[in-house]
């Protein structure tokens, strides 16, 4: 018998009728011989209409209330699912994240998961019993009430996996899984039976938000192997794992999949002294603005001075700018410029590792297309390009079309 | 400086207005110096609420699950009442009855609580927190979530009121406090300053449903001073105590209020023969039948058979019926008879235990109205007639004013 953590979220327990259904598919897991652990989030809206009330009486609320109220949300679907499994005949249990219990820090409202004690849920499914725990929540060492920040239920799910040793932690969303591409720009965009952390983490921060960040990392750092699944429809989903094993290499594809980003804007400081400290002292202020850096590229010196690019989501472009501004002064550069028009085109592969020319094949496809390159940035697995924002949708489908994503490797 | 544990019910914290209301009278308590610990219910409707999801789910629904759905409602309260707290910037904070931490036993829907923990809540008054605690709720030795019954939050005020040895647990209810006699009846009704906890178990058990029986009981036995109280008027509501105390004697009338219950129906069974176990061969299957008997009269037998008249809810007239026509044919009793146009009206008061001639002033009353007594039964300090129900207003009216209840002692 295999242990199965799985999760789901707001959309799939946004009714009565979808809880049922909830029910009825762990039960269907259940039924082949799986001990069952249920993740579950708040019904879809309901966090949403906590934080109103709370706004009305005070719009700047955070904090220990806060997570006292926020909680509630997915006790109510505890109850609610565990209700449901036991009128089918299974019986069932539900734990918040403090009867588990799940030890956070007291960072309140973004708390971070210490420590799971498991023996209630090893008990309980030693019974024979399906386990139904809160997803999002926990409690730090004085039993103060926390929750690990929206999209927490993922990390609940990883966190609880990794305790129990379960085999997998599949979690089901409103899509049947991981795609080489946004399947709204490239109609032809495949499901991806199997990709990596790494991967997955590239592809997730550069705007593929199937997964929370942070369940991602916590799975990689624990070796949790996490599948992602439709709640509403069949399917094998995607899984997502360490690496992709020996029977698995025959799948591996030089690259996995295009992710992109509309929202970067560029800012560059061109002739600055090229002395040590230069770019602190244009990233401190930046930093201090709460303003989050998303690229930086500067370029080796030639007369002494260098030109320094870094970009940002575009809603704080005019904000940098204008530090950057008052920063060129101070520096005595010899000009600012930027564009906020510009989007990131990115191939993430663990492939491209051990293949050389992936990067100078992807700048032929761009060019076969006519699309300037701005700037250039790489990773061990994933290389980005910034181009013009009209060349978003065209440089997406010629790099799934050259790259031949569409079929199976 | 006085610690006062108050406790709002459900229309008192029924919107964010209201919340913010209660908020502000807290405050006024606090600002005299008081350290202040308070038991809100959930908002009304919200419990309404979740039942109602469980029922689309389970109709039957009842147990644990229940108790983790049902408590979410009191987990709401708490965070907003102690928001609205922080933003009048007065320090707060809220807990659970888990987290108190509350211990009941471990029936679930209808638990009694067995212990209260108070570390926390005396460390954060000695800090100058206002503590928020939700009512209605606990966990039992293994850290299920219970729920002590509807109007449990009553029930947490007074126990928290003990354990923290309180000056005074103070409820506030939409009532300004306990009246002579219904004012919808007598509309010369007095609200009362006082009234020991026996006169008010008396009124509350006879159908002046401000305060919970369970509560009054609890408050009784551990001798705390209970406040009813009204959430949206100014007052000083009506105070529950043991005895009325030497400052008080002045207060004390012979008899405090006149109860009276609408909903009786009597049942007797004339000529059964007056032998050992009959009372039980009798009231045994009406119990079965989880009928509710209220008074029972036997006179005293004359040619070895004796009547045998009873009470029950007029709801429960139809069934206690037949069942005591196949117990009338068993005993071979001579006739079974019933009535379920009756009422029952009853005085109350400590002071009639030292007062000869009560009674007898009583029936004089009613009999100068022409009202016919169907039947009598006394206690200590109460006593009850069953009249014909077109008689009730006139005898309730004719008795608040033949004991001049209208006029402060």
């Amino acid at each position: 018998m295999a242990l199965l953590v799985q999760k789901f979220g707001g959309t799939s327990v946004g009714s009565i009728e979808r809880i049922e259904a909830v029910a009825e598919k762990v039960i269907s897991y259940r039924d082949q011989g799986n001990d069952m652990v249920v993740v579950v989030s708040a019904m879809s809206g309901e966090t949403n209409r906590l934080i109103e009330l709370a706004r009305q009486i005070d719009p700047q609320t955070r904090g220990r209330e806060l997570d006292v109220l926020l909680t509630t949300g997915e006790q109510v679907t505890i109850a609610l699912l565990a209700m449901a499994l036991q009128k089918r005949g299974y019986p069932a249990r539900s734990y918040t994240g403090g009867q588990v219990r799940i030890t956070t820090d007291s960072a309140h409202n973004k708390a971070r998961i210490k420590s799971i004690e498991h023996e209630k849920i090893t008990g309980d499914l030693q019974n024979g019993c399906i386990v139904v725990v809160a997803g999002f929540q926990g409690v730090d060492e004085f039993d103060n009430i926390t929750t690990l920040g929206r999209g927490g239920s993922d990390t609940t799910g990883v966190a609880l996996a990794a305790a129990l040793k379960a085999q997998e932690c599949q979690i089901f969303t409103d899509v049947d899984g991981v795609y080489t591409t946004d399947p709204r720009v490239v109609p032809e965009a495949r499901r991806l039976n199997i990709i990596t952390f790494e991967e997955m983490l590239e592809m997730a921060s550069l705007g593929s938000k199937v997964l929370q960040i942070r369940a991602v990392e916590f799975a990689q750092k624990y070796k949790v192997p996490l599948r992602v699944l439709s709640s509403f429809e069949e399917g094998e989903g995607t899984l997502i794992t360490s690496e992709y094993g020996a029977d698995k290499t025959m799948e591996q594809a030089l690259i996995s999949g295009i992710a992109f980003n509309r929202d970067e804007a560029q800012l560059t400081l061109n002739g600055v002294s090229d002395t040590p400290g230069v770019a602190y002292q244009i990233l401190g202020p930046i930093s201090d603005a709460n303003i989050e850096v998303d690229m930086i590229l500067q370029n080796v010196s030639a007369d002494g001075t260098t030109d320094f690019t870094f970009t940002v989501h575009r809603n704080d472009f005019e904000t940098a700018l204008d530090s950057l501004k008052r920063t060129a002064k101070k520096l005595k550069a010899r000009e600012v410029s930027g564009n906020n028009k510009i989007v990131k085109i990115s191939i993430v592969g663990v492939g491209m590792r051990s293949h050389a020319g992936i990067a100078s094949r992807m700048f032929e496809i761009l060019a076969n297309e006519g699309i300037n390159i701005l700037m250039i940035s790489t990773s061990e697995i994933k290389i980005s390009v910034v181009v013009d924002e009209k060349y978003l949708e065209l440089g997406v489908r010629a790099l799934h079309e050259g790259f031949d994503l569409k079929s199976q490797p």
